[in-house]
């Protein structure tokens, strides 16, 4: 029994990179208190041979090396706790997004396998309930570097990480809109100062700037995610 | 005047966090033999005053705090090389892709700020000539997870770092299209054995079945990526 908000297993071959960048700042401090637990199974242990082998050539031929499924699912069955998501970092799976980090804050736990090598052998990956998730369409030496981006995401959800609830409430995509322009002082810096209405202290027409600006910032730089928000506004409008 | 084949230079309130990830396996032992280097500004040194204050609230009111313009400003233009990319990471930039990843890596060194806290002061970002990266939709609690990714994104393609050309040549997005199923010992695994022709020694056949199951794939979970690559294709066969 745990009283945390999040139960993290991380598999890899390289656990003293964990916590890592998790160790610090927020999540760092959330760590030590107890709002979430990490605990880091090096895949190495699984291994059943003297060498302690855990990959191979391609069957087939080619460059690289493939990790073992024996060896893999060793480890996820020794350590995954059924029901939770079983997550494998690869291009091939789906986007991660703020949907996908809020189901998995929202599950409690889940088991993040980070690959090396050329990938894993594709038998485990039909044989346990694995989901595929990739960080973005671009090529890393590991899964390890998606892990850090997932799990820093999810834990700053986490009620008692980010002290002011307002930030998470008004930061992108929480309302399916990127975020406005933000100014702190100094108020004239290199003879620019921020727009007017933000000095105003008319707190209804900063609200609509704001708005109107995140809005602009969608519409130019994200058409699709643009698209997405007028259709559940005008959802949202029919059912008034 | 350096011979590395990539210069990083990072700007960040957490300097202790670099290299972490960055400095082992692959990307640490090129690290070590200089085939890249990385320098670690930390943002807090270019502070005015004796508080060494780096945010403040944000105009307007709201949640959070802003990194000032003026101190930013100062790390950079105490620490960048004009001419190379300066990124700043965010959730309104241009989605981070192995395009953009090339680009980088051809241009032989970028300057990446890391922000905490609501973002920093939108006048810094128009008066110095920043561009904008996104490592997704998701919010991160710092820009230090999204540097670690793109920096080992970066450094893998780098001459010399990933010891057989080979694997680059075959991995995902090279030819737009996803990785193809690996497999590997043991032969025979829960019941399981690799596809036949795997096993055939027809390097021909093995060399069409891959690249039928990667376009296959690519079909059924990118339809994105797959109109694309169709695209491409025809472009191609057109000009045969």
């Amino acid at each position: 029994m745990t009283h945390a908000g999040f139960d993290a297993t991380v598999l890899t071959l390289y656990p003293d990179l964990f916590p890592g960048p998790l160790g610090i700042a927020l999540s760092g401090k959330a760590l030590e208190t107890g709002l979430w637990t990490l605990k880091v199974v090096d895949i190495r242990d699984h291994a059943h041979d003297k060498h302690r082998s855990v990959d191979d050539t391609p069957t087939g031929g080619g460059a690289g090396m493939v990790m073992r499924p024996d060896v893999l699912a060793s480890a996820i069955d020794a350590h995954h706790v059924a029901g939770r998501p079983l997550i494998y970092f690869s291009p091939r799976g789906r986007r991660m997004d703020q949907a996908l980090v809020g189901e998995l804050k929202a599950g409690g736990g889940a088991t993040l396998i980070c690959g090396r090598f050329e990938g894993v052998d594709e038998r485990v990956l039909e044989a346990r309930p694995v989901m595929e998730v990739s960080l973005g369409d671009f090529v890393l030496s590991g899964g390890e570097f998606a892990a850090f981006a997932l799990l820093d995401a999810v834990v700053r959800l986490l009620p008692g990480v980010v002290g002011n609830a307002d930030t998470l409430a008004e930061e992108s995509f929480t309302d399916g809109l990127l975020e406005y322009p933000q100014y702190t002082r100094p108020r004239e810096w290199e003879g620019k100062t921020p727009p007017d209405v933000l000095l105003s202290g008319d707190h209804a027409r900063i609200r609509n700037w704001r708005k109107a600006e995140a809005e602009r910032i969608t519409r130019e730089r994200r058409p699709d995610l643009w698209r997405r928000y007028k259709k559940e506004e005008g959802q949202t409008n029919e059912s008034d």
